[in-house]
C-alpha cells in the first residue's frame, strides 16, 4: 500500500486580508505558521515518515513544509519544487479583495470564477508587472506554458504531468510522499486521483493546515482517505474556505 | 566564470559546549541562526543570487541554509541534500567535551584527532547506538561507505565524488551554487579546488556563518575567493575556532 499525505499551506496574510492570491508570493501569518507546526507535531505522533517531500515554489507552502518538517524532526527529507503545484493563477484579479470583488461584480460572479470549472478571470497583460514572466524563478519554462490566468481546468492541465512525471514515480519506487500545496493546485490533484467530474470538483473544500493522507494500492488507485486532525475542527475549516466568496466574512 | 559560495553553518550547541559533534544531529544556537540571518542579507545586498543550494543531511547546516535563503527571499531555490557534505565522522569521540578530552589525553593528542590528515579516531563500535546505521536517514548507503570514524583523508575520499557528481555538474551548466556545510566536509572540498597539500590543508580554519566566495574558470579551477563579511569579524572567528581544542576555552 502507497502512502501520500496532501497538505494545504497554513493561513496566508492574503487569506487573511480575503484577497484573491495565485501565483502572488505572499508569506504565512502567525497562525498560518502555528497551523503548518501543529500539522507536523500531528504527523509525527501518528507515526508518519516522509522519503521525499514535493511542494510549489511559492514561500506560503515552503515554509508550510519547511515547519511541519521541522516539528517531524525530519528536516533532511529530500524536497522536490516545482511550479506545476502552484496555486491557480487568478490572473487580473491577483490582489483585489474578495470582498470587495463580490459587491462590485455580484457574488455570483465571483463564484464563477473561483468555482465555474472552466472560465478563467481575465488575463494578466504581458506588461503587467505581475506577469510571471518577470519573475526568475519562472524563467525556464516556456512562454507559451506559462500563464498569465487559469481557470481550475487550466490547473488540471499543468498538475497532472507533475504527478505523473514525479509524485507517481516516488510512489511505484515505494517511497512515502509528503505534498505541500494550495487550495486549487491540491483540488486538481485529487480530481485526478479520484476520478472526481468537472461539476463537482468545484465544491470540494480543502481545509489548511490539515494533513489529508491517501492510502493507495499498486496501480495508485485509492483505496481511501482521511484527514488527521480533529472532526469538528476541519469541518469548521472547511467551511470558513467555502464562505471565503462572500460580500461579507462573517 | 562560475561562481560558488560556501558557507559553515552557525554556531550550534555543541559547538557552543566545546563537545566532539560529528554526526550528531545537533540544532543551532540562537547565536546560530542570527549568523545565519547575517550571512543571508550579505549575500542579498551583494546581489547574489543561487540557482541551487546544495547542504548535508544535518539540521544544523540545512537550517543554516533555510534561514539564509529565507533572509534572501529565495526559499523557492532547489535543495539538493547530501550525506557526502556531512561533517568529519568523529567516531567514539562524539559527544565529548573537547576541553576535557585535551586535560584527559592532552592537547597534543585532542589536535591530531582533530587535525591529522590521515589519523582517525576510535570507531564506534556497530552495536553503539550513536552509529548511523541505526539512522534512517542513512538507510540506503552500502554498508561499506558507512563510516563509524574518519580521518580528514576519508572525508576528502567521500566529499570529491559529490563535487565530481553534483557541484561541478550544476556549475558547468551555468547555474551559481551555494554549499551549506560543514568545517571539515568544507576543508575537504576547498583541499581539492585549490589543490592544498595534506600539511597544510589541517591548519586552514574556515569560521561559522561567513559566506565564502570563490570564483572560477571554465575548467572550475579556482581565480579567487575571498570571504564576504567584515574582515576583523572573519579574523575573530577563525581564532575562536582554532582555539576549540585547547584545555580551557579562554
Amino acid at each position: 500500500m502507497h502512502k501520500l499525505v496532501l497538505m494545504r499551506h497554513g493561513e496566508s496574510q492574503w487569506n487573511l486580508e480575503n484577497r484573491f492570491t495565485g501565483w502572488t508570493d505572499v508569506d504565512l501569518t502567525e497562525t498560518g505558521r502555528e497551523q503548518a507546526r501543529k500539522a507536523g507535531e500531528l504527523l509525527k505522533n501518528e507515526g508518519f515518515e516522509f522519503d521525499i517531500a514535493f511542494s510549489s515554489v511559492l514561500k506560503r507552502a515552503i515554509r508550510t513544509l519547511w515547519i511541519a518538517l521541522d516539528a517531524m524532526d525530519a528536516m533532511h527529507t529530500p524536497v522536490g519544487l516545482s511550479w506545476r503545484l502552484n496555486e491557480r493563477h487568478y490572473g487580473a484579479l491577483q490582489g483585489l479583495n474578495k470582498a470587495e470583488t463580490a459587491a462590485r461584480y455580484g457574488e455570483e460572479q465571483v463564484l464563477v470564477w473561483r468555482r465555474a470549472y472552466a472560465i478563467a478571470p481575465n488575463p494578466l497583460e504581458l506588461d503587467d508587472p505581475r506577469h510571471p514572466r518577470f519573475d526568475k524563478r519562472y524563467a525556464k519554462i516556456p512562454a507559451d506554458q506559462l500563464p498569465a490566468t487559469e481557470c481550475l481546468q487550466d490547473t488540471v492541465t499543468r498538475v497532472v504531468p507533475f504527478w505523473n512525471d514525479s509524485i507517481a514515480p516516488a510512489l511505484r519506487s515505494g517511497r512515502s510522499v509528503l505534498v505541500a500545496a494550495h487550495g486549487n493546485s491540491l483540488r486538481a490533484l485529487i480530481k485526478h486521483l479520484d476520478g472526481i467530474s468537472d461539476d463537482d470538483i468545484v465544491s470540494l473544500n480543502i481545509p489548511t493546515g490539515q494533513p489529508l493522507v491517501y492510502e493507495l494500492d499498486d496501480d495508485l488507485k485509492p483505496i481511501r482517505h482521511y484527514y488527521l486532525g480533529d472532526a469538528a475542527e476541519i469541518e469548521a475549516a472547511m467551511a470558513a474556505v467555502a464562505a471565503q466568496g462572500k460580500a461579507k466574512k462573517e
